[in-house]
Parts: structure tokens; sequence; C-alpha cells
């Protein structure tokens, strides 16, 4: 027998089934929250509530947002020729807590696979070459991962846009800032030592 | 710039603070959650405020419990001459997950601390002592944590018990199932050598 009433045991499995959490950390955080429960509780029912109600993806590039279109589509302090082409809203947080980039995002939703038979359309691949077009960009960043899926995919991309005038960019690879040589993947090093530049 | 609206990065932040949970895991939650949203959220939601609202320490034994006594306490199949004392409510949900232990169990909430002015006052061992004298048990299990304030706590409750007839005993002390010695520290092989037993 699980101790716990039925509605704690059921809100360990559901968070049991939360990305990163497994039936442990679920029952820590409970505890946790059982304990600490003067407003804590209450203020995360509410947010997750209304994140739920108010959240759904921005009908130009994908993002996450309360609106139709999101904060960064509509930033007139952004520059509008050039595109940064990412798999998921997560990577497009990364490239903003970075801040280098102050252009417009396209949000593709994953990668193609052939063996889970995701194609283009169920990527938002023609709406970016509608986008590319429409709004005449100048530039188009692919920054997908470096997995066989996100190359697979920026190939793919820089196939469709083949035709078109715009410039198809890739993320630099190399060694990262702060990377020690001696804890690299040989394909990092080789990558960094062909791409080496005169400093 | 951080991306996603105030609510999203409340909700992050508020996540963030969760044991076991970072910044970069309550992310990758708040973007799981509003991809499958149908339900998900909406469930999660309602469970947080049911068990916010339900919850509460059993008046016995200081298990979480939706009642005013807990479903262990009131359990007339349960032995009523042994009690099991823990730490916390998480070691009793893992005692009983085990399921060896048929008796009744005592939270304490905590371990006595000189450094954090944690005195038997703030940790429900007043109670202890008047279950045990009125409820007339016979064993008191003290299945605390074998670390240096779990078996302090554990000698403070054995001397406060010393003029009672209750039998004292603390769980066994050896080798883990399926653990083995070249990768357990010396102080368990020490104990688990001095406790041996003919097979």
């Amino acid at each position: 027998m699980e101790a716990g009433s039925d509605d704690i045991q059921a809100l360990i499995g559901l968070l049991a089934r939360l990305p990163g959490l497994g039936p442990r950390s679920a029952r820590r955080i409970v505890l946790q929250l059982i304990r600490k429960r003067g407003g804590q509780m209450a203020q995360l029912a509410t947010l997750i509530e209304r994140v739920a109600m108010n959240s759904r993806e921005c009908l130009s590039c994908g993002n996450i947002t309360d609106r139709d279109i999101c904060a960064i589509c509509t930033d007139p302090a952004r520059a509008n020729g050039e595109i940064c082409v990412v798999q998921d809203v997560a990577d497009l947080w990364a490239l903003e807590r970075g801040g280098a980039f102050r252009g417009r995002y396209h949000v593709l939703g994953g990668t193609l696979s052939a063996l889970d038979e995701i194609g283009p359309e169920d990527l938002r691949i023609p709406e970016l070459i509608d986008r590319i077009t429409r709004d005449s960009m100048t530039e188009v960043i692919l920054a997908l991962n470096a997995t066989v899926e996100g190359q697979t995919t920026a190939h793919y991309i820089a196939d469709a846009l083949d035709q078109t005038a715009v410039t198809i960019t890739g993320l630099a690879q190399g060694v990262p800032i702060g990377g020690e040589l001696d804890y690299l993947d040989d394909g990092t090093i080789s990558a960094a030592l062909r791409a080496r530049r005169r400093i």
C-alpha cells in the first residue's frame, strides 16, 4: 500500500510523468508543497490554470505567447530581414537568453524523420518558406541541433530555398566557451580544427 | 530578455524552487505542459488545489491525510503494540512501500539539532512519549536515518523512554540487498561485519 490520500497519489503520478521527474522526485515535490502550503500551492495551481488557458502558438513564428502574434514578431526594434530557424520553443528561449540575435524567429516544432513519418508539412516548413518569400528576408540562420536529425532538416530547408535569393547560414561549430579540449568529443575537435581562424 | 509571457516566467520560477528542479528542468516541464495541455494542465491545477485544501497532519501520528486521523492510525487490522518512529512522512511512505511493518507510526518532523535550535518540543517527541504510555505500546522501532542527527535523536528518545517497560529497537545496519562490497563505504562494511549472523 502506498500511503497518502488518493488525490496525493494522483498528483504524484501526474508529476512523475513530467520530463526529468520520476516517482521519487515527484514524492519529494508533493511533500514540500504540502509542508509549505501557505500560498505556494495555491499560487502554483492558479499559475498553471492561467498558463493553460492563455498560452498558444504565435500564428506567425510558432513561439509560445498569450496573444495571436508574439512579442518578438511585433517588436519594431528587431530586424525584419534576418530569420532564425529553431527546432523548439526551448531553443528560441535559449537564444534569447544569449541576447546576441535581434531578428525574427521561426519555430519548426520538431525535425524531419522518415521513421516517425514526420514530413515538411508537419513542421511549419511551408510557413517558413512563405514568410521568407513574402517578407523578403535577406538571411536565414538555421540554428538547428548538431544532430543527424537536425542537420537533415537543415539540409532539406537549404535545398527548398535554393532558388531564392536569401543567404542561408548555420551556427558555427567548434570548442564551447570555457571548454577543455581533453573533455571534448573527437568530432567537435575535428570540426573546430577544420574551421580554424586567424587570430 | 527571457521569452514567454509573465505568467510563464512566474510558473517557471515557482517550479524551479521545488526540490530537485532547477531553471532548466522547470522550463522543460512548462513547455511540455503547454504542448500537451489537453487535460494535463487542468488536471494538475485541480489536483494541486484539492491537495492544498484537504491535506493536513494526522492529529495522532503526523502522517499526511485528508482526515483528522489518518488511515493507518484507524486501520483495525494493524497491530497496536508496535510503533515505528520516523523522521519524515517520506520515510513513512518508504516503509509502507516495503510493506514489512504492520503496526503504527509516529512522524517526528525532523531531527534534534542544537545548531538550528530544534529541541524535543519542536519534534512531536512529547506526543510520542504520551502515545507510548497511553496506548501501552510494547515495542518502539526507531527507524531514523543512519546519520549523526538521526542517531542523536534516536539516543535522546531511548533515554527518555528508559524508565518505561517498552522495548526499544532500531533498524539493522548492514549490506543492502543487491549491494556489492566493493562499492560500499567502510563504515557500512564494518557495521555489517560486527553484526554478522550465523547462516
